[in-house]
């Protein structure tokens, strides 16, 4: 595969939020030139790989989560909320490192991975370096609290990876395993993001608490939606190869239910593929979701989770974020439907 | 080669300073039972594989910098070092886990690696959450200092690692590029263990620096000991395999030696092995560096950093730690002598 020719998963995950987002430009200029500037903390000799890897093309959701959990209004740019704004991408960012070398990933954000360019045993120290940045960066406000919630959050979401990464190619995995390792992976920074983003600004507790309920229900409907794109996504849209996470030999939503609904020999059949023990029958597979209706039930639990994420506000009607967190439900919710198969 | 037929260089490496170290005892011990309640925190999923990495038949070298500087008196265990031992212990552990992957090591500590035993998809991630525990517990002290230090030396940590990295198999790499990954790679940690021992034990500043300089100085002659052990151990007693530097393509101080003395066709040869085109010759290089005198010139590398490490000490006679951390220097020395090759 060229360089060029595989598209990029990244920003396709992000397109769904970039209409409320598109709200943020001071504070994401802000973090664009914080985050340049942090790279004189790196050793000389590592600098320009540490500039490779924070480059300004994604998306940067965990940031804008952080800047719409404490938002005072347009063009209000609160200098801590950028600080923990860099710290979340940054261990965003180690995360994708580190991701690229296990996938082998040639091609991110239409560059060539770290590991690509500057091989699999540098990426793995690029991605330790930009890590302990990020810590390093957490400490820099007067309380420890910040770099211990984020040290923390960095030690869940490796954890659901792990776990993700030792189910690969099993059957032997419950729909609370999924959940588990969804709300770990995906949804502890979506969390903390929002915790941080709403205490920085100097909500009061109550709302700091439902900021970062939010953020968890968040992470994890848009996991859940992530996963659902990945087969009833249209390529060229999306923007990657459909049906990875199946070929991967990765159980999510989608597979559970069609699991639930094939028949007995159906059944077998698709988990000797998950098991790899039959080659993949991706196509097949698709139709049979199609006609088992696996797209509402996987939709019918975006929509649980971003119910979920939205009544955490409930409570807090006038708080400055809460118009722009929920209109984020509304963005995922429409996404979800546009993926909807015309029957 | 077999789980069991590759020797363990870590216990092999610490080796040279156990008869200080077989002091610390009750603190040795509030370590192990410390880091054993560290297992709690890591999500009960992965607990099994952070339980495999923390085991307990490492030296410790760090933790035992630790305790050292801040040294009251024997059987003084002070709650605050054993948490920073812990700190220091588990980032050099997370290193481990992350260099075993890269040298694809099979054993360390007479066990499987964690890459070999969980694989290594499995295994940088476990290293990121070790990583990510260390500095968690780092935010548990009542400032920020303690997090702020260890973060950033582990981003000089992984630095000097990713330097070596790029540079094996290279001979286009100076003597001064050496003198800073070995700063970086090994002096780092033993510089804050130390500084942060003598700075927990309630030190003046004076003494703090001086026990950190101390520790600098001291991690660069124990790994310009280690190199030299490379061409001049016996393989029984490091415990190792020799010539494994110059196999890897790593230049070290005594090739570095070698390459100034050797005649130019030899040289070129030589230059040719470490660049890996021609095939490495080790015993021939065994011999040329017994015939030109390496080893007395790559020991007083280390004797002149042992001299800056307790000269640092000299204008503090009286604190509690400095005779200890002395007679580190002395054990080094003594090592280093027995090192020397009859001639």
């Amino acid at each position: 595969m060229s360089a060029t020719s595989q598209a990029d998963p990244v920003s396709a995950k992000a397109h769904a939020f970039s209409s409320v987002f598109g709200q943020l430009g001071p504070q994401m200029a802000e973090l664009d030139r914080f985050l340049r500037e942090q790279l004189a903390a790196f050793e000389p000799e590592i600098r320009a790989m540490a500039d490779y890897c924070i480059d300004t093309s994604g998306k940067r959701i965990r940031p804008a989560l952080v800047f719409l959990s404490g938002w005072r209004g347009p063009g209000v740019v609160l200098p801590d909320l950028v600080r923990v704004a860099a710290v979340v991408e940054l261990v965003h960012l180690a995360t994708l490192v580190h991701d690229d070398i296990m996938d082998g990933a040639e091609v991110r954000r239409s560059r060539r991975t770290a590991t690509r360019e500057f091989g699999s045993t540098a990426a793995v120290l690029l991605g330790d370096a930009l890590f302990a940045h990020a810590l390093n960066l957490a400490t820099q406000f007067p309380t420890n609290e910040v770099c211990s919630a984020v040290s923390a959050s960095t030690r869940r979401v490796v954890s659901g990876e792990i776990m993700q990464t030792l189910r690969r190619g099993s059957a032997d995995v419950s729909r609370a395993d999924y959940q588990r390792i969804i709300d770990l992976k995906t949804a502890e920074l979506f969390h903390v993001s929002c915790l941080l983003g709403a205490r920085l600004a100097g909500s009061a507790p109550g709302y700091v608490d439902a900021a970062s309920r939010f953020g968890r229900h968040l992470g994890i409907a848009y996991q859940i939606y992530d996963d659902l794109a990945d087969f009833f996504g249209e390529e060229k849209r999306v923007g990657k190869t459909l049906g990875t996470d199946l070929a991967s030999g990765k159980l999510t939503l989608p597979l559970f239910l069609l699991l639930d609904r094939l028949p007995a020999p159906a059944r077998d059949e698709l988990v000797a593929e998950i098991t790899g023990q039959r080659p993949v029958q991706t196509g097949l597979h698709f139709q049979q979701m199609r006609e088992l209706g696996i797209f509402d039930g996987v939709a019918s639990a975006v929509m649980a989770e971003v119910k979920l994420a939205t009544d955490a506000l409930q409570p807090w009607p006038n708080e400055p974020p809460t118009p722009l967190l929920r209109s984020l439900g509304d963005v995922l919710q429409a996404q979800v439907a546009a993926l909807r198969p015309v029957s």
